[in-house]
């Protein structure tokens, strides 16, 4: 859209925000309506392309935003309103600014002439004060999202000032890969501001501080001990994806042309193609010690992207020699024992892979792929389906450019054993939300078609996790979205049991929730828009999942029969050690 | 329970928070488990009449907590788990810091050992720094809470200490009328305290600060005031319930003997008998304009427990001369235009009914009631169902000690035309967070049952509403709730239709939902918990609400089918008037 097709001199503040987000080729804004961002909202229809996606609560719109800003990579759009709205979706950006999800919450607020008005008006969403007699603070929420934000704009009546603030806050939302906020006063919704603002688009890159003199000297150190290794290992890492990488780091990969052993972690799965000869696993400390025990052995790890992280790495069981590593971070660099946060991997990367003289490079050692728990033989089986079926059926039918969105439940710990071919995993195993992903399948699963990128979207929900958000289900039938989600229906906090109060009752749900009709109950009653198996043992699995059928447009819900106590092995690692 | 029946010397911090709750006569905690607050939670255990109640989600929990501190008197309990779970729940405890409902708000935390290492640990749950480098703040969410809460504990190693922050947190809820915090670190959930400490019950009572002797200068005032008024009315309002005065209320209405004219607010109905002959109607400023014009006509209004807030005060449009008036608040006194913040009701009001002479007091003038809408003759009728027939139902229908719980939707302005026969009212119409009612019918019913009260929950709910918390429909079958929930079938958010973009798309809801198969969905399949009646017209309206067979112990769901753009002629009247 170009700001002459608009036809006028001015607009107004809200149809140019939403054009800002248009022009980052965003389609989609998630949100609930409010009364004190109506007026704001009304302006989304001045911006034919872009679509009003009305959740069913702010938590799962927030949790929408953050899984398409992490599928699409430029950001999702969150629209909440005073207090009730964005209060609610707090937990969600909370989550978006820990994992680094780029989010934008535009937030309509208060009118500007209650904040400006001395009188005490206890306005409803407004927090009422400690003491009754008092006015509130109009911008206490304003300062709680302080804790989860990279940056804020608080508009008020000055018409270029708040078109800056605007771009300001966009552009830093890209380059933190995390949530930033806009607050627009409910009467401040028509201010017009200038239209030739817009035919500049906001200049999405990177910005340095450190001049490329030191940085060179920097990429020299590196290039000196990887022409001098003579068994060098890279981790690809979530950080080239969240900053957005990819190109640079499979450039350099191209350059070494195989000589270097390869890994990804928990939350980079798919970043690199796991078939690719070279791929020796995905690093989980002593959780995979097989592969702990290859990588740790190296004269020089390149961590790429390094996403430090309890759930990232093994449970901070990462064991690598920090001379002989080199981390690449978005906010440092770490060479050896050198750390500098003045200079970071979007600087450095691009310089070394330019600079980087793949004939130099020693061939590092060639190691067995050690084997997974899912190619190993299989042991007699107690039930007709478990979680190990699930990994197996996954590895025979996840298809490149798939994205795989995975709850914080018991079968997070499986991920580091499902093969990735080019396909994505979305989790948010860090700030670990339960819930998270049956919203996220909306989001990611819009993103994909407002970018027009290949691949399906296949979720693993937890049956306690689901209950968290399970209204947005009916957002999938209102959006129709042909994602696919398994229930796995194991009767409750199965990752709780399998931590503390195995028995307790307060680990158990009202566990006879009938799933088969729940996509029925939310309208879709003569299954026109949706499908829903029960799935006992894995050649249900693998049919439903391997159906020639799979591409009908409809949503599909599996529900997966599993035992109670059925847990990845990982899981089982992990509590016995940590206790 | 007594402390000499534990048979033993100590027992964990944990039991002790669990055992001081119990002491209150609360039997009913609301949460969500999660890994930090498991080892804390399988407590509970050791105290037997307390109950878990497991919600679907912390939002959901935090709202019934609400509902059963405001239900009961005492407080609600939260239980919810360290970042996820506390944020999940803020828009809650911000609603019930703003609405003056008493609720204890327990979290687990990371443990004590992780906040006091120096290192770097990107613990999941904790929300990340700003530099990916840093150690972040353990504390990051308590510093977010103080904004909604009165007090708070960070509980250490300090075993007596942590029993006293303990005792004074509960205190300071239960006097403040506002949500209170309790912060356990997980690995603090075994450390031993002295049993002893429990034959002490907390003492609940108010503290003053003010001398009596000048308390009592401020009681001959009003005195002096009341005595020689010629009109006088009182306005009973709702900080008389949340403050618990409802006996020195009434003791002084006997004294008054039918002599002063009486009014409620919207947020007070039922707090005095509607039917009283006193009884003029609910002051609601300009937008019950009858009533307006008789109350402000008096020569001295007792505004008894004034909750200061748009809704509250029909949007700001009392007017009442501040000479004639005397303001009781718990916070406050304010006698004619003298202001003093040192002294409140609950110290002056029991002086006042203690000294007030009954014989000294002038008949205020009688009034014919001003008729309220449902009174009118009625209009041709355009549609089989209305909301006024819905008023018209509840009025016939609502019987003593029933508790109404009103969500914030179209139908909250019609909450000034409903006659209260002692009936209590529950809304959250100053924070205004939709999807409040639903679980708040979770947590009204529990405190009915826990506190042996007479009367039964009706709950009025609007079909957006009931979207944000769906889910915790499940909860009234597994803990056999038989309230009765009306969902208003409007097919969308019809209160913002009523302010802003009647027919925007951002108004609309996936209105295809079978609420009739709802409870069935949840795993009620032989409807042996609940039952589900769809309302057409006034009569079926009638025989549902009016049925004998009311009391059967089931959850009742009757689904309204409603024109989409009904609203009460309040709703209609305070949007034109603001716009």
């Amino acid at each position: 859209m170009k700001a002459g097709s608009l036809n006028k001199s001015e607009i107004t503040i809200s149809e140019y925000i939403f054009h800002r987000i248009l022009q980052l080729g965003i389609k989609s804004v998630f949100g609930v309506p409010g009364d004190f961002n109506l007026r704001f909202l009304e302006h989304i229809y001045d911006v034919k392309e872009l679509n009003w996606i009305g959740c069913c609560n702010e938590l799962n719109a927030a949790y929408a935003a953050d899984a398409y800003g992490k599928t699409s990579g430029k950001m999702g759009v969150l629209l909440t309103t005073y207090g009730v709205g964005e209060l609610s979706a707090l937990n969600g950006v909370a989550g978006a600014y820990t994992e680094f999800a780029p989010m934008l919450h535009l937030v309509g607020t208060s009118a500007l002439k209650f904040k400006r008005d001395p009188r005490t008006l206890n306005l409803h969403h407004l927090a009422g004060h400690r003491h009754t007699w008092k006015k509130s603070d109009h911008y206490v929420y304003e300062k709680v999202a302080e804790n989860f934000s990279v940056d804020s704009a608080s508009l008020e009546d000055d018409p270029e000032e708040a078109c800056e603030m605007v771009d300001r806050v966009i552009l830093s939302v890209w380059r933190n890969s995390r949530p930033g906020y806009i607050f627009l006063p409910c009467d401040m919704a028509e201010m017009k501001v200038d239209v030739a603002r817009l035919s500049i688009p906001i200049k999405l890159e990177y910005e340095f501080n450190t001049h490329a003199d030191k940085a060179n000297v920097y990429v020299e150190k590196i290039l000196a001990m990887m022409y001098k290794s003579k068994n060098m290992s890279i981790i690809a890492d979530e950080f080239i994806r969240k900053f957005r990488m990819e190109d640079e780091m499979h450039a350099m990969l191209k350059k070494l042309d195989g000589k270097v052993n390869l890994y990804s972690t928990m939350f980079s799965k798919g970043l690199v193609d796991e078939e690719d000869p070279r791929f020796v696993g995905t690093y989980f400390g002593k959780y995979e010690s097989p592969v702990a025990k290859i990588i740790e052995s190296s004269d020089l790890v390149l961590h790429l992207g390094k996403f430090d992280n309890e759930m990232n790495c093994g449970h901070f069981t990462f064991n690598l020699d920090q001379d002989k590593l080199v981390e690449f971070n978005p906010q440092y660099m770490q060479i050896g024992k050198e750390f500098d946060e003045t200079v970071n991997m979007m600087q450095i990367l691009p310089l070394l892979v330019e600079k980087l003289d793949g004939q130099k490079i020693s061939p590092a050692v060639k190691y067995e792929r050690p084997k997974k728990l899912y190619e190993l033989d299989e042991a007699p089986r107690e039930y007709s389906l478990t979680e190990v079926d699930l990994v197996k059926s996954l590895n025979k039918n996840i298809r490149p450019n798939d994205v795989l969105i995975v709850e914080t439940c018991s079968f997070l710990f499986a991920v580091p054993d499902i093969k990735f071919r080019n396909a994505k995993v979305i989790l948010q195993g860090y700030w670990a939300s339960i819930g998270y992903a049956l919203p996220a399948t909306l989001g990611a699963s819009l993103a994909l078609s407002d970018f027009n990128l290949p691949g399906r979207v296949i979720t693993i929900e937890g049956d306690g996790s689901a209950q968290m958000s399970l209204q947005e289900l009916s957002s999938m039938l209102r959006y129709n979205i042909d994602a696919t989600m398994l229930i796995l229906n194991n009767s409750g906090y199965t990752i709780e049991r399998a931590i503390t109060g195995p028995y307790s009752s307060y680990n158990d749900i009202n566990a006879d929730w009938q799933w088969g009709d729940m996509l029925k109950c939310f309208g879709d009653l003569k299954q026109e828009k949706s499908e829903t198996f029960k799935v006992q043992n894995p050649a249900e699995l693998d049919k439903s999942l391997g159906s020639e059928n799979y591409a009908n447009g409809k949503f599909k819900l599996l529900e997966l029969i599993l035992p109670m106590f059925d847990v990845p092995e990982k899981l089982t690692n992990a509590v016995s050690s940590s206790s």
